[in-house]
C-alpha cells in the first residue's frame, strides 16, 4: 500500500525564525519576525511552520489562503486582502528562494575519494577532493580537476578533460576527447559525444558511415539535464558554449554551435552544423534544421520548427515552419475562424451571382 | 549473415490444446477443441500449431486467410466469410490475451538474493524475497518491499523508499528522497527525480540555479517506459497517481501532478507545475504548457501543444495551440483547401469589380 | 576557468602530402601536391596544414577564403575566384572524406578480451577476437558472434544474440530473447526490447497489462544512436530490416517494421505495428500513428505528423497530419497571408452590400 506520509519525510530538520531568514536573504519583514520555519511547502498546499513563496503572479490569490507561516514576496508587492502570514520582501524572489533552499538542500551524497569497484585506466589525471564513485569507468588520458563528484555507473571515455568542480551523475557517458569546463553539471545517462549522424549512400543506395573525427567541447557553467544527447562533431567540435541550460531529452547534432546562456526547454533538436546565439530562450519540442543561423535573444515558442535563419536579435518565432511571433498568432485565430470564412465567402459568391443575373 | 531462423527461437514449449486455453480464458471453442497450441502467432502471419487473436478490426480480414490454428475473438464476432481456424470466443480478447500470454510469458531472467558485485550502503531496508542484480549501487537510507526485482547497473540514491513488487530494469536512475508505491514498474535507463529546470538571471545575465529540494512520488500500479525522466520537485513532490501509464521517452517536469491512471504516450512532455487530471489520453509527442491545468478523462491528440488549461471534463483537443478536435478538424480541412478558396475570394474580386465599374 | 586551447588536442599526429592523400581516395590534384597535412578541419576555420572539403553549396563562399592547405572537391567544382589551397577532386566528396577520416579516427578504446569486473552468466557463446569491457552483464544463453565490441556497463538480456563485427557503446541495454545481426552498431544507453505500450481497461477502468512475450530483430548493417528506445513485440518481432540507420532519442513501437536502408532523424517515433517501407528519408521529430503502411521511398518531412497510410512510393509528405508536401507549402504560404485574405474579404463584402442597397 502506498503511504503518503512518506512523502515529507525527507524534510530537513531545519529550526530557524522568519528573522534569522530575513538577514540570511537580504530582504524586510513584514508581520512577526518570531514564527519558526522548519522547512519548505507549496503556497497552495503551505503548513503552519513553513515557508513559501509568490514569484509567479498566477498564483497571487494563494497568498490569502495559504497556511505557510512565511511568504517570500517582491519588494514591489501589494495586496489586495487580508494575508495571515509573515512576509519578507526582497529584491528578487528567486535569487532569494536560491540562497535559502542552498541551505536547504540535501543533495545526493557520495562518499569521497575514488571508490574500490571504479575502474580507473592508466595515465589519468585526478584533482584534489575529487570523489569517483561505484562502478565508474575512467578510460586512459582522462584528466579530472579538483572537486569534481562523478556518481555511479558513469563511464569517461579516453583523452576527455573534466574541468573543476563539476557534477556528473549517474550512468552518464562521455565519449573520448570530449572537453568539458569548470562548474558543470550532467544529469543521469545523458550521453556526450557520440557518433554525428552522417551517411553516404553508395552506388547500390546502400549508406556508408561518415567517420565521426571531432568531438564535444562544453564550456564553464553549463548544465545539462537527463537522457540528453550531444554528439561529436564530424570535424572540429560541437560547441556549447558558458552558461547554456539544457532541459533534459534534448538532441544536439553534430557541429552545432550553441551561444552562452543560451536556454532550451525539454525535448528540443538542434540538426546539424546549425549556429544558435547566445542568450536565446527556446521552448520545449522545438526543432532547428541545419546549417542556419539564429541571432542572439532569439525566443522560439514551444513546438516551433525552425526552417531558415533568425536574422534579427531578439526576433519572436512560432509555427512550424515558425513565422513572427504575433504573424503566427494573427494567422492561427484565423485558421480557428475558417469555417466561418469559408461560409461567408460561398455566401457573398451566391450574392454576387444574383447580382450579375440582374443586372 | 543474418539467420532469420533465429526470429522464433525464443517460443517457450508450451504444447496445450484449444480446449485447456478456452478453460484458462473462460472462453467457448466453435471448432476443433483438441488441435494443439505450441505457442503465439500474429493473424497476417500465423502458422499452423499456434494462436492469434482478433480484437483489432482493421486486422478483420486476415481471419479469414491465417494459417493459425487457434484464433481469439470477441463473444459478438460474426464472421462474413470461411474460417479454417478453431475460434475461442471470449468476454474481452486483450484481457483473455493478457491471462494467455502470462502463462507464456519468459521474461528477464534474475537471481534471487543479492549479487556479489552490487554494492549496498548502510542503513538500507530490504524486503523478503528480493532480487538484486549485478553492478546495482543502492545508497544509504533505502528501504526497498519485499518481492523487488532491481536489474543490473541501477542506482538507488539516498532515502528513496520503493514498495512491494516493483521491478525495476537495467540502467534505470533514481534520485535521493524519491518514492515508488507498490507493483511499480519502470523500464530501462530511465531517470527519476534529476534537478528540475531552475534558473533564475542574475544582475549580469548569467543564470543562477534555483536549488531543486523536492522529491518525486509515484504512486502504486504505475509502469513507465525506457529513457524517460521524471524531474524532482523545486518544493515539495512531483506527483505520479496509482495507476498512471508513461510510454517511453517521455518529460516530466517538476512540480507536475499527473492524474489516476492518466495514460501518456511516447515522447510527450509535461512543463512545470501543471495538473494533468485523472482518466486522461494523451497521444504521442504532446506538449502540455507549464502551470496550466487539464480536467479529468481529458483526450489529447498526437503532436498537439496545449497551451491553456482544458477545464471541460472528457473534453478531446488537437493542435497547436490545441482547439477542440472536431474544430481543429473542420478548420485543417478549410487549410488543405486554401488555395481553392483564394483563388475564389480572387475570382469573386474580379466580378465585383466589373460589376461596381458597370453601376 | 576553460581552455580553448584544449579544443583540438586529440587530433592525430598524421603527416601526409596532398599527393598521398589523393592517392588515398582516388582523386587528382590541382596545386601543390607535396603539401603536408597534420589533421582536418572545419572549411570555415581551417588552418595552414590541414585538410578540409565542400559537399555542401551552402558552403561555396568559404573555399576562397579558407586558410586549409587542401580542399576536396566534386570532379565537377567549379571556382568563381582565386582558391589559395590545393584541390584535390573527387567523384563523391563525403565516400572519399569517409575513407580519409577512417585513416585519421581514433575512436573509443577497448581492450581486448573479458574485462574481469564483466559478470558473464552460464551457458554463453562468445565469438573469436571479442572484448567486453567493465561492468558488463551477459546473461545465460546469450550468443556473440567474433570481433564485437562491447564497452562499459552494457546490459545483454537472457538469450540474446549478437552477430559478427558490432560495437555496442556503453551503458546499452538489450533485454531478454532480442537478435542483432552482423556489423551493427548501437550507441550509449540505447534501449532495445523493453516492453511495448499495451494494457486494456478492466471493469473498474484500472489497465491490467497485455504481456509483451515477443522481441526485437535487429538485421545486419543497422546503426543506432544514443538514448533510442525500440520496444520488444506483444507476439512475433519488431523488425529493423538491413542497413536502417536511426538518429538519437527514436522511439520505435512494438510490431513496427522498418524497411531496408530507411533513415529516420533524432527524436522521431513510429507507433505501433506500423509497417514502414524501403528506402525511405524520415525527418527529425516526425510521428507516425500505429498500424499504417508506409510506401518504399516515401520522404516525410521533419515534425510532421502522419495519420494515415502513405500508399504512393516516393511520395513527399509535410504537415501534421501530413499532406502532399507540395501541397502543405501552398497552404502554409496561404496560412500565413490569411490576415490579408480576411481583410479582402470583408472589404469585398461591404463593396457587395452597397451594390446590393444600389440594386
Amino acid at each position: 500500500m502506498f503511504r503518503p506520509k512518506q512523502r515529507l519525510f525527507y524534510l530537513c530538520k531545519m529550526q530557524v525564525t522568519a528573522g534569522q531568514i530575513a538577514e540570511l536573504v537580504g530582504g524586510s519583514v513584514a508581520g512577526d519576525p518570531y514564527v519558526k520555519i522548519s522547512g519548505p511547502s507549496r503556497i497552495e498546499e503551505g503548513k503552519p511552520g513553513t515557508i513559501t513563496f509568490l514569484a509567479n503572479p498566477k498564483y497571487k490569490e494563494h497568498i490569502y489562503s495559504t497556511r505557510a507561516s512565511v511568504v517570500l514576496v517582491d519588494h514591489g508587492f501589494v495586496a489586495d486582502g487580508d494575508i495571515n502570514a509573515t512576509l519578507i520582501r526582497v529584491e528578487n524572489v528567486y535569487a532569494a528562494l536560491a540562497v535559502l533552499m542552498a541551505r536547504f538542500n540535501i543533495g545526493l551524497s557520495l562518499t569521497q575519494g575514488i571508490a574500490s569497484s571504479a575502474i580507473i585506466h592508466q595515465n589519468v589525471q585526478i584533482g584534489d577532493e575529487v570523489s569517483i564513485d561505484d562502478h565508474v569507468i575512467i578510460r586512459s588520458g582522462v584528466v579530472i580537476g579538483d572537486s569534481c563528484r562523478i556518481y555511479g555507473q558513469v563511464f569517461v571515455g579516453d583523452n576527455v578533460k573534466i574541468g573543476a568542480h563539476c557534477t556528473i551523475y549517474p550512468g552518464v557517458k562521455i565519449y573520448h576527447n570530449c572537453v568539458i569546463g569548470d562548474r558543470c553539471v550532467i544529469h543521469a545517462n545523458t550521453v556526450i559525444g557520440s557518433d554525428g549522424f552522417g551517411f553516404t549512400p553508395d552506388e547500390n543506395g546502400n549508406f556508408v558511415k561518415i567517420p565521426q573525427t571531432g568531438n564535444v567541447v562544453i564550456e564553464d557553467y553549463v548544465e545539462i539535464g537527463s537522457n540528453v544527447v550531444i554528439d561529436r562533431a564530424s570535424i572540429g567540435s560541437t560547441l556549447i558554449k558558458k552558461g547554456v541550460k539544457l532541459d533534459n531529452l534534448i538532441q544536439i547534432a553534430h557541429n552545432v554551435t550553441i551561444g552562452e546562456n543560451t536556454v532550451i526547454a525539454a525535448q528540443s533538436g538542434v540538426a546539424g552544423s546549425a549556429r544558435i546565439g547566445a542568450g536565446c530562450m527556446i521552448g520545449g519540442q522545438v526543432g532547428i534544421v541545419g546549417h542556419i543561423e539564429v541571432a542572439d535573444g532569439v525566443m522560439i515558442q514551444a513546438q516551433s520548427g525552425v526552417a531558415s535563419s533568425v536574422k534579427t536579435k531578439g526576433a519572436k518565432v512560432y509555427g512550424s515552419p515558425a513565422l513572427d511571433y504575433q504573424n503566427y498568432l494573427k494567422s492561427y485565430a484565423l485558421f480557428r475562424r475558417l469555417p466561418e470564412l469559408a461560409a461567408s465567402l460561398s455566401e457573398l459568391k451566391s450574392k454576387v451571382d444574383k447580382l450579375l443575373v440582374k443586372t
